[in-house]
């Protein structure tokens, strides 16, 4: 009975009359309406299948950085990864995947120099913010489902690096990569990346296929041992896939009252294992809650 | 050439005269005096074994939760541990281990229920402020060493919850966990749990021994088949350890000039990869450098 966290199963333990019981996070989405999830547009749902069996589900984010979420899907419709991997782990960190190092020609379509999208103007989108500080930027909330940091002096606007962020391997500046080569946060948020490299979208299912990988022990997480590089049997878009297998996605909308009692319940955990609610939240801990959909 | 952060190969790629390069966080370690390094007490080192051949090297931080370090050493002296194993990892969030639900009696000099060390008085502390706004508590900064959160005004101290923390599973409250379950931060930080529960120290080596294990199936991360419990074959003090296999570590002082300048370029990167500086950074990303002894 020494577990972290193991609450619930305590809680059956204990008998007698329950201690009264605040909402958890869980309970806030257990009884969210229907209304107040968005669906996911097939179109923008990237799916890559693993050789044995595991796949990864990514929404793309054409809000954020049209031209190379436009190529990503000419790179996969143009069946450019074919033969592409998983070759650099590196912890707390990133993981990245494609061809690495290839000359393969781009599919026809593809923008092979795409402007530096690593914000967008701040104009136009409805912000819902969240609420507390944020040591990396003047602003953080929410815009069309996706968390952001914002300066509304500056006008800017801009993904930010959370837990499951995917973003553009890039050279140094002035290259800003094609998509070729992505990568995906799995370990503290890196936001000092933010508005210096190119997000495209975030990982909805299997970041723990990433996750879980082993670290490489090359520079910068390279694995130095082709062997271990991880086989990518096929990605695609998932409105080309054939229905039965099409995966399919909703969220939580940050405009929506059932999302403003989740981030406040977030903020101010006091559920039976809570004894000090912590009075905020950063925006990388208040992702937006996300489920399959039917 | 399409490959996030490979700034040090292309650099030479470039040839002719290279661009003006600012300081990276690693250059102003590498050029650190050895007089801002102070040596980590090898009496405060708890060294895991793992079947295989994986070492884990946490430090404990008896400023903050001494009579749950206290049993630690105890519980390690007293071969509490013989048969204890990895047994939950919950992806973005901890790793646990020990004997998991054992009835096995307590050694001797271990205290079954141990005070709420969640917290400490702010007195007695030397705080050097990290400079940058954190959304969980009034102030962030370094101690002894130590990232911790604090309050001047209602005047507690706290470690926190970062990637690599360790903390000592627990039950619900009153129950304050005694040691003989320990998890550590294999995620994004899980700063929600400060002043929630005892932490204890954090991963100076083999962080990714844990990071890197397949995710438990099981409700809240714990593996569902007992086959997949990671042995531990050894868990011991440094200081009781024969000098040629003991570990030996020094930590960068958080009160030293060049850890100024080592925090002032962390939140400034500017080095040739970024092209924006993000003009701060959270606690949990500027974790206190700490490095091999010798």
């Amino acid at each position: 009975m020494r577990s972290l966290l193991l609450a619930a199963v305590a809680a059956l333990l204990v008998g007698a009359a329950p201690a009264k019981k605040s909402q958890t996070p869980g309970d806030v989405i257990a009884a969210s309406p229907a209304s107040a999830w968005r669906a996911i547009d097939p179109d923008d749902l990237l799916v890559i299948d693993l050789a044995g069996g595991g796949r990864i589900v990514i929404q793309l984010a054409p809000q954020f950085a049209p031209v190379h979420v436009a190529n990503i899907k000419a790179l996969a419709r143009g069946h450019y990864w074919d033969g592409a991997t998983i070759y650099r782990l590196q912890d707390n960190y990133v993981a990245q995947w494609g061809l690495n190092e290839s000359d393969k020609p781009w599919p026809t379509g593809v923008v092979a120099k795409p402007p530096a999208e690593y914000t967008r103007p701040l104009a136009g989108l409805a912000v819902r913010p969240l609420g507390y500080v944020d040591p990396y930027a003047p602003g953080v909330g929410y815009a069309d489902g996706w968390p952001i940091a914002y300066d509304r002096k500056a006008g800017w606007a801009t993904l930010t690096h959370c837990y499951g962020s995917v973003g553009v391997g890039r050279d140094l500046a002035p290259d800003t990569g094609t998509g070729g080569e992505l990568y995906a946060v799995i370990g503290g948020p890196a936001r000092a990346l933010d508005r210096n490299i190119a997000l495209v979208g975030r990982v909805l299912e299997g970041i723990d296929r990433l996750s879980a990988l082993p670290r490489g022990t090359g520079d910068l997480g390279f694995y130095k041992d082709k062997a271990q590089y991880v086989p990518i049997t096929a990605i695609r878009i998932a409105s080309d896939m054939p229905a039965a297998d099409r995966p399919a996605f909703e969220y939580l909308d940050p405009q929506s009252a059932v999302f403003a009692t989740w981030l406040r319940v977030k903020a101010n955990r006091k559920d039976d294992f809570y004894e000090v609610p912590a009075g905020g939240v950063d925006l990388c801990n208040a992702a937006v809650p996300i489920r399959k959909k039917g």
